[in-house]
């Protein structure tokens, strides 16, 4: 696809509906095309076509044609006339799971950044309980959905017409795990744990009493223990079962950022040099990912980009390793990700707006 | 009064309700005479008779009888079987409106946190647009009301049947003012201006878009310019008209405290050994404020205390003066004060349970 | 030991010693005799007889008698001649191995908060490289030391002369974990990894480029992955080998607070309430551990306050369980449990001053 | 000037030096030309030619190239080699005393981010008890230097060979003040008074004290109360006597931004839209400012933008006004308004890479 590229974006209202707006409005192979936004316009604002975006994010606004732009009232003849051609759905799952296969229909293609098409086995989408689940169109939909992370599925997301973008907490810790799984150096028997944590625009605008400063700030706390929605993906993409993960969530008193701390034992003695370069190999030609040979990652440097921060430690036997992954969970963890897979879908460089 | 004092709590639930709760129940002379704790009890709580303190805040578990203790259904009649003689409200506005008048009909003596009872000029309470107001019983239970600041009205608490708690802001700017104030130092005609800035907590418990964390943390925003509710106090407490006072109350981005930076100017040129006598003779025997002869008081020496902070520091001319103050908004700007205002009240040591 | 006890504190000026400096003197059972504080004491200090405590922190002013304490030049004739029986040290390691052989032999109790002498297993304390390794006064000496765990040693704390305060890290691991493994629970097998995390006062008063605002707000960092000193106080008290055991220290953007997230494998399958029953059943009788039978602790409730808090989480399969141990780091890891350990030593009800 | 233009940077390990670096890197103009990073280095970094860029600053690493850049030792040589046209000087203010003269004797170009040239008036400049002040050299240097905020001197800096770029704080309150002072409206004689707010970073990287994580956060404190140095440019630029501007710095607990509120009193009564409209005349044609005609700006929507974000409330007497003043002090405040002065002085369009 080459030329002029119109997208829009379905749920621009929430945190990482804000970057993935920032992002694309200075997309360098985007320019002088600004998405269509869309979504639920409440009816004082019908009047005046929408509501402007830098009303929902005044950080948008200033000397760069912004101001101009709006939220207008969602429907597929909107998306049509604009001549859209990839859509963005930064809506909730069961929304996802009911738009999709419309815009499908429609002939668009989509990038999803719910959790609705991310998990091919049904057992791990159980504890989303969507009302369509073993429908015919739900089946014919989902095999159609590309998990997007495009270290894993670069090829496949080229030609994908409906691409799962991961969850923030997945991305951490599959792109710090994958590797050495894959290499099949991983003791499973002594499981994979991995201890995460993630700053609060995790947890979503709405005001809720988590989300109250009062609670979030000066605290830490664990959620989710052994029920984290999150976990099915890391299942699938890592390859393990149930039973040899552990997974736990937590919320940090900070902004944004994810830093997922997983310990895993190696099925025999590992030399430093041994598993630098099993990551080194791994993410060759992955531009968004920064392996640290020396040195453990901090959120500090991850926040604001789009990269994920790998590295680790490695016991005195060498059976060991502490591996430290750190990621913007709006960015390489959502909106930047995303971004990354329309690169990649359209065949841009898959840095491009994003280094 | 002496023995035994029954106490209770009407609003356990907020943030200066749980400080109000723990020095209450720390309090030596209150030992083995917990707070009757009352309340809206929901439904599903009233057969176990009322909701457990420790569940309300669970700071307040431990090794120390307060297990046991339960925020109970309200009625009058709870308050008279138990025998309570004192009652804290902790109550809304238009709650403490309703029930002081019934509370002193019924012999109790009061000590409301709210702003319901604290101004007595009727165009300072318009803003609050009180549904009683002009009536005869609000009048005369406004008469009773004694604006409880010790260091200013020592006397009238010792003998007061109901006690209106200050605001956290004002007591932060009456403090800092008014000894210069009532020694006719301040040139008037200039202004006093107030920029004042408040931790979190001060925003109330409620889960709203300015409590959530992502709009409070990393952030400084004003508010209620010209417009803020404790300006009436501020305008009475320290005899200064409307036009000559400007308050600007500003968010935080820290959990509690706090800090207000007042600009004065003097009729004549004062040494600041002069200001500082002023100072010294005001406070001398109120043992809840320090008087810093040397530096400017920090939010961070003063919060988790009830004391008032107090600093200045004076230009080369001697006629301006910059003046700091600082305090814990749930303790000397809520529950401490409360609880000082008890022990003025009893004819206990002012400082007692709180130093 | 009954009657009027005497104590001192050398270290006052860092964070742990401003705690213990609070307690002591709110303590009821030292009412009337504040501590010594001694320490070193500069040229230009000494004329004023010492350094005023209320510069050094400037949140123990007001209202209580504190403006007349002083860090006094330390000498042995200092303590002697204030008739000092109990000696808390909160000065670095090596400043507590020379002198805790001191202090015993003019007859004083001890009370060391560094990691002097917490270890009894010489290839664990390697790590510090102490001069005086291998001496017989150092063995004689560590051959007298209790490790300061009321919850595991109330007895022998009882009779102690000197007492090596645990770490603040330790404390939370070992309080989560000891519990299990004593009860032959866990399956050492799989190991039992401990991540923890904890605020910035954990990390020194010193200004440091990892204590400097810009690196630890906003962000999150592990440290001395595999080797941090706190190490072998697990590996002794829980009694595991080194190759069971991880252990992964976070920098945490709070000012205080330690939340330890702790995976362990059960060897058979259990209940929930069964592992409630043996948590329930080890600190019956220990008031400074809160057990959480439902929910899982956080960090907000316990700073402030002496208490362990600890709560778990359950697999599916009953064989694996995630626990989390929450305390405050100056607290019940460092000043509190000083203060709680001196309860014991001298018979005094273990939560006096503290609860 | 046209076509490849050859910057350098001195002083690149700092805040403003990170973000400048970050800035010039991807600045669509110099594209091809990453700048000259020079600087001390030290011994043993000699031999790899210089100290990497993405050691000193991790968060530059990454897919960008940025992988091969340093600092390298400076010397005037490398400079003329490398074809520098451009300075940029983060130093010292005594080193860019010193360099700056012999910059311009070497032809170069100079935007200097340090106070050394800012004030006109020896008397403000009394504060800095410069070496060399009062010399022909140093007379003749500041002769030349161009205050370089483009909203005021947008002509003067497109000729300038030397800029002295501003002060965060003296921006934040500039831009407030001076649109209403240029317009003759303020009373002077009231005075105006600017209590300003800063995030950590303005305190500079070394760690101190004041930077320590546990002073500075969950705390506020004011400094430099009728001293600061950034005083004399405001009364220089503003036109204001010293007796009627009070500056009040404060220290915020966040990591950047300043947030200034301005207290005003008009000759006469205005209305809010009159007020408006002065704004809006003297922001005309400036793309870095955004006036807020309805609403109060920010912290958080400044950060990491070069605007300057400006609002106000004006009472109901129409003569006292509250302004509000919002930026980056990074950015807008030192490296985002040293780079618009480079657009400015290069003829590029002043937001150049910037919005």
């Amino acid at each position: 696809m080459t030329g002029r590229v119109q997208t829009a974006v379905v749920g621009v209202t929430g945190y990482a509906g804000a970057e993935l707006a920032r992002l694309l409005l200075r997309h360098p192979r985007l320019h002088g095309a600004p998405p269509v936004f869309a979504g639920r316009v409440e009816e004082k604002d019908l009047a005046r076509g929408g509501v402007p975006l830098i009303e929902i994010h005044p950080q948008l606004a200033g000397d760069n044609g912004n101001g101009n732009l709006k939220q207008e009232p969602f429907s597929w003849e909107l998306l049509a006339e604009r001549g859209v051609e990839v859509l963005f759905l930064a809506t909730p799952h069961e929304q996802s799971r009911a738009w999709v296969p419309q815009a499908l229909a429609r002939g668009l293609r989509v990038i999803d950044l719910s959790g609705a098409w991310r998990l091919t086995d049904a057992a791990n989408r159980a504890i989303y309980a969507f009302e369509d689940e073993g429908s015919n169109q739900a089946a014919a939909t989902q095999a159609q959905a590309v998990y997007g992370m495009p270290e894993l599925y670069r090829e496949k997301i080229a030609g994908a017409r409906l691409i799962a973008n991961p969850g923030c907490y997945a991305t951490s810790v599959i792109l710090a795990v994958k590797p050495l799984a894959a290499a099949g150096l991983l003791d499973l028997d002594h499981g994979v744990i991995a201890d995460a944590k993630s700053g609060v625009s995790g947890a979503g605008k709405a005001p809720t009493p988590k989300t109250h400063f009062m609670y979030a700030a000066d605290n830490l706390s664990a959620y989710g223990v052994f029920t984290h929605r999150h976990t099915g993906e890391l299942l699938e993409q890592i390859g393990i079962d149930a039973g040899d993960m552990v997974f736990t969530p937590h919320l940090l008193p900070i902004p944004r950022g994810i830093f997922s701390t997983i310990y895993v034992r190696f099925k025999q003695p590992l030399t430093r040099s041994a598993v630098s370069r099993v990551y080194e190999e791994f993410f060759a030609g992955s531009p968004m990912v920064r392996f640290h040979d020396k040195t453990l990652p901090q959120i500090q440097y991850a926040v604001h980009t789009n990269y994920a921060d790998i590295g680790f430690q490695l016991d005195a036997s060498g059976r060991r390793a502490v591996i430290v992954s750190c990621l913007d969970n709006l960015l390489k963890g959502a909106a930047g990700q995303a971004v990354q897979n329309l690169n990649v879908m359209l065949g841009w460089p898959e840095s491009e707006g994003l280094a």
